[in-house]
């Protein structure tokens, strides 16, 4: 496929090329000074040994924070020319291309002689070297525009030792200063990586993140948000209010929709704060309560009967993608599932080698789940969770509980009909919000400012958010400081070991009621 | 379920509530002249006896034409008071509401005694006199907000001796002097009927109708466009935009996109030229050169092929909702399987009773969608199409195809990938444009005007929509003058003989080839 293509905009496009973010204050102007925190550790101290082990170049750097200088100093002015190459990683998420256009026009502005290299096809393009010169042409027709068709990205993920030698292959001929990140958890766990292996072997590229992820899980006391998420959220609650007023106009549906949103509820928790959806059931409080398909079909069946004698017969229901994966013993069966394959089993012998538990809860399923559940797991050790419809396996469970249920005196309504969704694509190819054109963007500043003063296995970070732009306060935080050791070991290869991980945000502080249902 | 509710609006649902649509000349200002075209006939000629056996009353009725008046006659301000009854047909479409505020505002501007009531449950509510008085309070609530929560609707037909009987009875206890359906071609029909029926029964309320149908099949020489049809698309676009940019920053999946529109693939056409989806199969294309199923997945399969050769393993296929039912084969599989139901053979037993041919089809199916098409059909007779997954079904036919392909030497490129949606709720939930809301209202203030001068058996009809609403042309046309003759007879029941029914719109004459692919 072609990259780097400089686009003809439609009428829309071309008004929405012509906004300019606004920048914080500490990045306006050319003095920009920067200061050093305390050097810091990692979240949870009994991980320091481990993650310090693993990254004896990176680890315990301090913070960075910039600040508006009042001189214009010379120096600045005089910065040398720059040579830094960029790719998206994992899933697109709106906004990513701001990222691109804010590190763009900040390189740009310190030194015309400056180059911006875009990746094509992700990490392909990292290790093959596949790349383009990124010009104001081309970075002006993706200028607050959605997806990431300007360079296109690939979900793989840095594995073997021969990509890390690649890697740092492009980076030595390709003379790059710096190399940027755009992506999740997984993404910047390997960039941070990459920067811990280029120090070691004296490769003078410095690497730096940049949180980018509809997912919304890569938070913590030093990343209040992931660009993309605010967008997603806002286009899926918008339709998920469509169903909404949909449902309440027929009075004889309920609506189980599925969100986007891989292991994390966030997605789904927020499109229900700001849909006003009947239900939300959380993945992540569903396995901290340890609740059983049952148990979630019963409390839903619950609510639907609620309904009924307020003479409703309609609703929303609101399933996160990763559910599915979040139900004990569903999750136990997948591992079951998982490992077989992994094994060498072929898929038409798996069944026969499960445990007699796993069997039975298998043989329970609808067989268009169990299909979907045979499916071989993604690269991460994950389910394919965007293929099972988990919508679907409860609209079944519910209707078969609550034909049960009218069958007995107790309940004398009509029928249970359901409609199932999946809201994923349509939302994550969206045009980004006005907060994620202008986070984005900023981000990219962020990011040329933390390679410019040499920083090496940063993420570009910006807090304050939610005050107006001009307060927001920007700066970069050590990967290393965001980690967990022991979050994940690749399976079936040696040869790299990556024990530490970006921690992933699993805590949804304000609910405590797995099952929240608004009797609206 | 409680109607009629002054609702507690969001910010954004107060500040639609407050926009004032514009009207036409033609209906501002008090003094309004009402002009008499010729007597109307038919559409095609040779219908035009049996329609008239069918509506001896309200056949050739002239055309009629509102025209602003220089003068503020008195006649028109001392105007009686009235009641007028209206109610939601069918299928929920963005702007109903507008209809209605149109309708009270027309109303209630002539003479403040005036009385409009909203009949809730749709038909059910006209049967049983469900109704409530609509007030200032509860129209400013609903004003350019989408969905028909207002009242709500039922989808059921007027097709008992009984049901008709309970119509005369409504209008004639709550003394209307006018009767209001809002709906497609079946409502539609439906309330020629009953203005048929009214006037022989002597009964002095007259019935207007008014084009409110997302699926934009009611068009016709009179007929421009539907209430709805604008807001579905251009919602639909929008989405089928993002899912092509998705498409194509991913670069990997074939997107199947089944669009709501039932028999019609009006919607699905549209938003293809709308969102430049990269193909769309149209229905009735597909009927009239009698295509089979395995003709259109090769159509697919070529353009898909064609692609790979440039390097493109991406793209967004349109299929419209109804294009199951336009298949010739899949046709009569239907019609077998419907048949059989409709005589009460059990589903179980259903498919020892197919012909050869038939079952010979049946099994070739995946066996999800052999479970949708042995579903009860609707009321009118056609499948459940809204739960018939065509878009997986070619997404299933396509990946078999071009595993095969793959496998010769022809094609080397990379392995085909799909997903799936249903484009549906999601829309016709949504808040209506701009169109619709200025449509919908100008359309209520003429379905007044059609009732103030006392037209029975006549739809509101505006034309000249692409010019500005100032110069939109205003008047009635008679229900009769859009007929066709043996349209639709009801089955198993001989009361009432409905062989006449409003023409549905099935040619779209823009198109000479059923499967267009824009490779881009």
């Amino acid at each position: 496929m072609e990259y780097g293509v400089v686009m003809e905009l439609t009428g829309l496009q071309k008004q929405r090329s012509l906004y300019e973010p606004e920048l914080p204050l500490c990045l306006q102007g050319r003095g920009i000074e920067v200061e050093y925190g305390e050097g810091t550790s990692v979240e949870d101290i009994s991980d320091a040994q481990s993650v310090h082990k693993s990254f004896p170049f990176t680890f315990g750097q301090p913070l960075i924070q910039f600040k508006s200088s009042k001189l214009n100093t010379s120096k600045s002015s005089a910065l040398a020319a720059f040579r830094i190459g960029v790719l998206f990683c994992g899933r697109q998420s709106p906004g990513g291309h701001n990222v691109i256009s804010g590190l763009y026009d900040a390189i740009k502005s310190h030194n015309r002689q400056s180059t911006l290299l875009g990746f094509c096809d992700g990490i392909e393009g990292l290790f093959t070297q596949k790349v383009i010169e990124l010009s104001e042409d081309i970075v002006s027709s993706y200028r607050n525009q959605g997806g990431y068709d300007m360079l296109g990205r690939s979900k793989d993920q840095i594995r073997t030792f021969d990509q890390v030698k690649s890697t740092i292959k492009t980076c030595q001929e390709l003379k790059l200063d710096g190399l940027v990140f755009l992506g999740g958890v997984t993404s910047n766990s390997d960039a941070a990586r990459i920067a811990e292996t280029l120090t070691a072997a004296k490769c003078p590229t410095k690497v730096v993140g940049v949180p980018v992820t509809i997912f919304g899980d890569l938070k913590n006391q030093f990343v209040e948000a992931n660009v993309g998420f605010d967008t997603v959220c806002k286009v899926n609650s918008q339709l998920i209010s469509n169903v909404c007023l949909d449902a309440l106009s027929a009075g004889k549906y309920y609506h189980f929709i599925r969100v986007m949103g891989k292991k994390a509820s966030h997605i789904a928790l927020e499109c229900a704060l700001q849909s006003h959806a009947n239900m939300v059931v959380l993945g992540e409080e569903v396995a901290a309560s340890k609740l059983t398909l049952l148990d979630i079909t019963k409390r839903i069946c619950d609510a639907v009967q609620a309904r009924a004698e307020q003479d409703k017969y309609h609703g929303v229901i609101l399933l996160p993608e990763g559910l599915i994966e979040s139900i004990p013993e569903v999750n136990a069966l997948l591992k079951e599932i998982h490992g077989l394959c992994n094994d060498g089993v072929p898929v038409d012998e798996v069944l026969s080698q499960l445990t007699p538990w796993s069997y039975a809860l298998f043989n329970f399923l609808p067989t268009s789940i169990q299909k979907q559940l045979l499916l071989p797991p993604e690269s991460d050790g994950s389910a394919q969770l965007s293929q099972i419809e988990t919508e679907k396996l409860f609209a079944y469970l519910v209707e078969k509980e609550m034909n049960k249920r009218l069958g007995s005196a107790k309940h004398s309504g009509k029928k249970f009909n359901s409609v199932c969704h999946f809201f994923g694509y349509q939302a994550r190819g969206s045009l980004p919000s006005k907060f994620d054109c202008d986070y984005a963007y900023a981000l990219g500043h962020v990011a040329y400012h933390l390679l410019a003063v040499g920083a090496n296995g940063y993420m570009a970070t910006i807090s304050n958010l939610k005050y107006s732009i001009s307060d927001w306060c920007c700066g970069g935080t050590p990967f290393t400081a965001m980690m967990t050791a022991n979050g994940w070991s690749p399976e079936g290869n040696s040869n790299v070991k990556l024990i530490c991980k970006l921690t992933r945000q699993s805590q949804i502080d304000i609910v405590d009621d797995p099952l929240r249902s608004v009797t609206h």
